[in-house]
């Protein structure tokens, strides 16, 4: 944890966020993409808590009481829902895995930390992101003193382009890339999907260079149009995917169960990918002991009530962020329609996340001013940007809002724009 | 992270013991410090969640409907009952905080993870512990590139001169101790008590020398006789004392909620009391975002329904845990009794441990040893060794078993070590 005194530029924008909402309670945030509350069944997930223990019992031969009893104690550090997790994500990402693989983590935020800190062991390790990227493994990488580079922000690049470019430099600085954090499917903080070419590619190249790909899959399961792409995990020939997993969004972040999936041979050794396992079990263990077996048990109770899958589950929520993302999308039309504004966004295909270009500078004490004098929360691009880069850029977060929200937040914003564009926008000091 | 891979010993224990337990099934385990799950009230507990909703919902003049599906949602990084445990560390121990001072942590083992990675941030900083220690300090400690230093094993010397003598040395290689960790109350391993004047003593040098103390608290409520000394933190006048707690022995290790309260000033530095705090917190919110918060409105629940106060909750096992330590005590007197045995032990005023002393070696071979041909698992104290030393030293964990089994446990022991004293043991190659 030798940087976390040196850098606090990342690692402060997260209780930005929180007290920006608080400071500004009658504004439309767009800031937090949180799941929507009235898709959690919270009591009816609590119960099946029970669910668990009988099908628990019911294989151990002893009674429910007695498993709950059980699962009240100490557990094993890699957890005790691994085949239930593994069904799942066999079932609806394509993920195929032994229990043995998997490691059930504190939400998705500890697979990350533990995957970085086993695979970046040695002085030079080094990791690479997307940039911008998910503020989550970049103060990960920070609180662990490993340090995290950004691939070049080239438009005209293709993703594994970049990737060889900067591998090269890192080794010519005598450091080493040895893993590839990304969220192939509408990325926190842009939305956007990488294409099964760019897949394929990126994993030959990974590959060849020994580079563990961090494949975060938060947001797979809310794809509102088109089909999904295969994960680079089912892609994977090659042994260089770690995937992780969370329940956070699917079900609720109270849960806070997530997991790690180590490849079957890291690089073709089975021996490696072993050893990387039992080096994330051991930090684990120091770190948060075991995952909270009643929350393992309630995830595990929801896995065995759906069969496996959480697609029938998911299906009501994914049909709200669809529909938010309609609102969204033609607001900004009827607001940013005429090309002459200098205003676009993309349209995402599922998730949490839009990015929308502005043709002036939004950073923090645009979005102060924004939230202040027009009432809506807007985060800075720049703020997820590992170099400071993408300063006219904002991620609209349309997960957690009502149509009317959507439509007031996107009022106030454009009015805030507009006034920006002509240049009469107030300033604070 | 960096040391992760050159440091094994201590790591491995944790596993070493989950394998040894599951190897030889029938014999009687003294190995693991598990509270006693008949004293589990798993079912009230989680009935408990809806006590916490209401209570959250009056205060807020909302429906308990909406408390729940808000504490699903993701929450404070600090904590939401912040203000309930302040209220029960102050009424049980003494500990007198406001709810600010407090972060709610997934389970003791990440408070003390994020309090060595908070307090030793530099290159040279150094915690010291008692020697032997809880392996979950050293772990955390190795996990985070952190140096941990035993204090000297000099039976002659008070823990103070002892702490003056190991500080000096430090300082002599141009390394600067920088916390102190220890289990002032029925300590694990050993179940040792520190006295009242080497709490004050310690309290006075750690002050002067600006080392923080990392008082971790965990079996202080299981007092079997006599009066409990007043906790460092207690007698803190100086803003020395980061004090550990935990729900894990009181209520049941699966809840994994504990926390650490931070000095009021440290070492009279209140900005330097709110940075640690803040340091803690954004490491924490990149570990494991917020401690669950069904788990935190289970232990709120329970702490409401307690009114606070965890003492009528912990009698009955505190009477199971006295009613072991008796029958060990008995069992060691029956068949240890003669002094010509060379064999003794201390009698823990409270805990869950004994240490044992015998006039042979017992580590690991003579662990497996005991546990294959005579059906007792036993800890060498060794385990838990910063230098190695101790490997004529055992823990004995007596609360997790009944009295019959610590009787046959303590038959099957004690034929162990009159074979070996005799030297008519049998060998494993």
């Amino acid at each position: 944890m030798k940087q976390a005194s040196t850098s606090t530029s990342q690692l402060g924008v997260m209780n930005f966020l929180n007290e920006v909402s608080f400071q500004y309670p009658a504004a439309v945030s767009f800031a937090s993409g949180r799941p929507r509350e009235e898709f959690f069944d919270v009591a009816g997930w609590i119960e099946s808590i029970a669910r668990f223990c009988e099908h628990d019992a019911s294989t151990r031969h002893e009674d429910a009481a007695s498993s709950l009893r059980r699962l009240a104690q100490y557990g094993p550090t890699n957890g005790v829902i691994n085949a239930l997790v593994a069904e799942q994500i066999g079932c609806d990402e394509g993920v195929v895995c032994s229990p043995e693989r998997l490691i059930v983590t504190t939400g998705c935020q500890e697979a990350i930390a533990l995957s970085l800190q086993a695979l970046c062991a040695d002085r030079g390790d080094t990791v690479l992101a997307l940039n911008p990227t998910y503020i989550g493994v970049t103060g990960a990488a920070i609180g662990a003193g490993i340090e995290l580079q950004p691939l070049d922000s080239d438009p005209g690049a293709s993703l594994p382009a970049l990737l060889a470019r900067k591998t090269g430099a890192l080794r010519e600085q005598g450091k080493r890339a040895r893993a590839f954090y990304v969220i192939p499917e509408f990325d926190n903080p842009t939305g956007t999907v990488i294409t099964l070419d760019d897949r394929r590619a990126i994993l030959e190249f990974c590959a060849s260079n020994e580079i563990a790909i961090l494949e975060d899959n938060t947001y797979r399961m809310f794809r509102f149009e088109g089909d999904a792409r295969p994960t680079l995990a089912e892609l994977d020939e090659y042994g260089c995917v770690v995937y992780l997993h969370t329940y956070s969004k699917t079900l609720c972040p109270a849960v806070r169960v997530g997991c790690a999936v180590v490849p079957k041979t890291l690089f073709g050794d089975a021996a490696a990918s072993r050893n990387l396992l039992a080096s994330m079990s051991e930090n684990k263990s120091f770190l948060t002991v075991n995952t909270s077996q009643f929350n393992q048990a309630l995830v595990g109770g929801v896995l065995l009530a759906e069969n496996g899958s959480l697609q029938r589950l998911t299906r009501p929520a994914t049909g709200f962020y669809r529909a938010n993302r309609d609102t969204l999308v033609e607001c900004l039309e009827t607001h940013f329609g005429s090309e002459s504004e200098g205003v676009s966004w993309n349209r995402p295909e599922g998730g949490f996340f839009l990015t929308l270009e502005l043709p002036f500078e939004f950073a923090a004490p645009e979005m102060m001013e924004c939230a202040s004098e027009y009432g809506a929360i807007v985060m800075p691009m720049s703020f997820f940007s590992l170099d400071g880069s993408y300063r006219n850029r904002v991620r609209f977060a349309y997960s957690n809002l009502s149509g009317d929200e959507i439509r007031r937040g996107i009022e106030r914003f454009a009015a805030y724009a507009r006034a920006k564009i002509a240049g009469a926008a107030p300033c604070i000091a």
